[in-house]
């Protein structure tokens, strides 16, 4: 790991303990044992760590996602399965970055909240998009309402950012699948 | 309502918006337009406020799932959606309450924050013995994981949280509805 992304990496640990708006350049500096100068070599302030990590977040979530979406040989049920593996498996492996993601948004500058919701509208998106082709190919009910379904899918998947551990019982994979089953089951038609 | 119950909504608005932290007394009075000696009349500091709106929101929602939970004549398909009517109707209705108490326990005296868990873990338990009672009595798929298939329900209803407006296309009613009906055919045997 290079110098930025070691800096990164100990913000995001600040930020998920203390929140944003109680960490100072001053502390990340401290715990990476680091000069402000180096941190100035890489950072403009704060937010703009802020920023750089909801990019990372987002960025990684969109190239994998982006790409199952449009594999040709996947149908709406595999792909439905596929992305909600790349979900919670991010946030299983960026745990941090993803609750800072869900939390401190508010404090990105507006045009880089801007650039930010672009990219989440973007996302949000792709999973409604599986699931207008599932109820178009008549794999998944009629009568759903796509965008409600698509803030049910997300919802049962973000809501790990709360409580899922490396650690624990089951891993990222295994918790998409009983996900994915009770989410396939529930809209198939 | 009461100078109290104002006072509370006020801070409730201010934490929403600014942040726990970055709300002070003064905001809180300025805003509501009350002296000083009038806040310090009903709480004994910022944490206080805090605390009770966490109280307001865990009780209210507790009351009415235990309620419902006891009830001989509802089966597990029954009591969950209606523990699920009423959590999705509590954030619809308590919106910035359910935020603040989802993003900002962790400002809590320890003491505090130690007896809102005892209280979010004794609603978690509510929700848990359904899903149990239900594979039990074969209402429920048998192969189900009775904590994850419980997280999955409380994430599918608390996401909404970030997105549900009490203005929009459906009332929380009929989002239960769609989310109880996925929930329901996703885990039934």
């Amino acid at each position: 790991m290079n110098l930025q992304e070691e800096l990164i990496k100990t913000a995001v640990k600040l930020f998920e303990e203390r929140g944003y708006a109680r960490t100072s350049v001053q502390d990340i500096v401290t715990v990476a044992g680091v000069t402000k100068g180096a941190f100035y070599h890489y950072f403009t302030g704060k937010e703009d760590v802020l920023m750089m990590l909801h990019e990372q977040y987002i960025n990684h979530l969109l190239g994998q996602s982006r790409e199952i979406s449009s594999r040709p040989d996947l149908g709406p049920k595999a792909k439905l399965r596929e992305l909600m593996k790349i979900l919670l498996g991010e946030i299983a492996q960026y745990g941090g970055h993803a609750k800072v993601f869900f939390q401190e948004k508010n404090h990105l500058h507006p045009d880089h909240l801007e650039l930010i919701r672009e990219k989440r509208d973007e996302y949000f998106l792709l999973f409604e998009k599986v699931v207008r082709e599932g109820i178009e190919s008549g794999d998944f009910r009629s009568d759903l309402d796509p965008v409600i379904t698509t803030l049910g899918v997300l919802g049962i998947c973000n809501w790990s950012y709360r409580w899922f551990r490396p650690d624990g019982k089951y891993s990222s994979n295994e918790v998409a699948n009983m996900f994915g089953e009770m989410i396939e089951r529930g809209i198939s038609s």
